[in-house]
């Protein structure tokens, strides 16, 4: 019954190199059945390497990439000349409908650069936006846009909403995703123009999104609600100031412990619960970025992943690809255009 | 040789009401010689709480407000007739010249406005700007705007650099602070037109502050610059979102320990450290919102601080007072306009 499913990897992408891939590769077969992969870099690194996998065999393709994107480059600069890359060559086969998704832990820029350009958007889409999972003490949130772009419209705020929503209901399982906007106040006067009109739309449009209103930053970690939109400015610094914060906790409380006899006896005790919150907390788990309002699935591992970290990756693009989250996207946004959505009543 | 130093007070601000003002002015004379307090609000709540601590007798004068801002009042709506409010009046004293700093733990909208109103900006500054101190893995660092405005121009950032500067030289005590301005990237070409606008007149300028370039989220908590600018809406959210982030660390982190045996045994050896941890992170600790770029120094505790928190709060006021930052902010902001400073030269 499962259809087989094709990933499209960029393997050049990652600080620490294929190596990790093809580890993460041998985890996600574990877990997903019919699946294939598109191995996409310098073939004289990576037969070696598969070579050395017989549990691969039959399951992996290697397509030889000479080029390779670096994290120094800049998008205006490659987008254009950077064809014979191996993230260029990943993206491709998505948009030539030779693999349903494509995954990399390369440079996040470029990445957003060469899946804009190929993939292009989703009908009535302006822009994409990267989506983000946060833990929280409820479970998890979606937090877009996380850095795709440096400023949102009203507008482009509700398509944020409308594809934060269809992600966290396709991939989080969620039946009816509760949606907030995130913004300096929760009454309705506060911010600025972008977040308030996009209120205005959120509650007065035939959209079918269950909007609560504006969340504060502290709402977000709290589970308030199950998709939390922002401009990718705010959004990318929201994020970073968070991890920032979270890892001084950390390191506030590993200087706390090893400061006294006392402590450091308690910390052995607590060695297991100590790690049960380290793995709660551990970026690994959060697949690094999701790419939404392309026509076409990407999903950006962190760029200093390993092996399980990558693996996260390569289940959640898997997740996305078999919940068909650009439909119900497509979908939603035509709803905001009255005269397109009478044309489409019309037709059924 | 010690000036004295006269504080006004709203005394009916916070939510726990007058008498952990009262308490935290023990506290604040045990640390500040040379200082007096004008206390505004009820009388008939603030003279019995008074009578009762004989050692504020002759430090403390009480003036009768019949009214007082709430924590629901728009600021819109009660700036313009709230003249009879514990918070109006307290500020009049400092416009007055009766009072050198004014503190209160009330409504922060109303208290920026009614104080924007009363006390105006410094000459040159368009804005003024919310100042937080957050705790960092190096000391101390000050993040601004965190919420008096929800956006900025490339010249209010710079205006914000030269008051975050400032005080952080007088109150952290810092030769010549490091200042950054807080963006999606640390490289030239990213963000938005205000903060590279920004970047450019620092650059440029003939400002004496060193400046950083660009700093990230997870930056500020490193402590990698002293001051970090940005816009008021960005701030906010970054300063709310790390308060949720270590809270939900601490949350993990209780929960892990008390999930297991040895959890709760390692937590009771561990007691100390916990405990020490807890006081690093203690939001008391940062003394609220500082108000910058006014004629007239106002600082906002937290609204739902106790005794020990607005103690926390006076003494940053007094420390301010005596520091007279707002020499130094329109100094420098005259250097912005060679005009003006070609002017200042030939009269001196």
């Amino acid at each position: 019954m499962t259809r087989e499913l094709t990933v499209s990897i960029d393997a050049m992408g990652g600080d620490a190199g294929p190596g990790i891939v093809v580890t993460a590769l041998l985890r996600a077969l574990e877990r997903h059945t019919h699946t294939q992969y598109l191995l996409h870099g310098d073939e004289a690194v990576l037969m070696p390497l598969l070579a050395a996998q017989p549990r691969l065999a039959g399951r992996v393709i290697v397509r030889h990439a000479p080029e390779r994107v670096t994290m120094h480059d800049k998008p205006s600069q490659i987008v254009r000349r950077g064809q014979n890359t191996s993230m260029w060559r990943a993206i491709a086969c998505v948009k030539a409908g030779e693999a349903d998704v494509v995954v990399s832990a390369g440079n996040t820029g470029v990445l957003m650069a060469m899946s804009l350009l190929q993939l292009r958007t989703i009908e009535g889409i302006a822009r994409p936006a990267i989506a983000s999972i946060w833990p929280t003490m409820r479970g998890r949130t979606v937090v877009l846009d996380v850095g795709a772009n440096v400023s949102a419209t009203a507008e482009q705020l509700v398509d944020f909403a409308i594809m934060g929503e269809a992600f966290a209901h396709a991939v989080l399982n969620l039946e009816k995703p509760i949606v907030g906007l995130l913004n300096v106040g929760s009454e309705e006067q506060k911010g600025n123009e972008p977040v308030r009109g996009a209120a205005r739309i959120l509650r007065d449009s035939r959209l079918p999104i269950a909007f609560h209103g504006f969340v504060e930053g502290n709402d977000i970690t709290q589970g308030l609600v199950d998709v939390v939109v922002t401009d990718g400015f705010t959004g990318n610094i929201a994020l970073k100031t968070a991890e920032g914060a979270a890892k001084l906790v950390g390191q506030y409380l590993g200087m706390a412990l090893r400061r006294s006899l006392m402590g450091r006896i308690g910390a052995m005790f607590a060695r297991g619960a100590l790690n049960a919150l380290r793995r709660n907390l551990d970026p690994r788990a959060s697949a690094g970025g999701i790419f939404l309002g392309l026509n076409g699935i990407v999903v950006k591992a962190h760029g200093g992943t390993d092996d399980i970290g990558f693996a996260g990756a390569l289940s959640m693009a898997i997740d996305m690809a078999r919940a068909d989250i650009n439909a119900r996207i497509a979908a939603d946004r035509r709803k905001l255009e009255p005269a397109a959505e009478e044309e489409q009543a019309a037709l059924t």
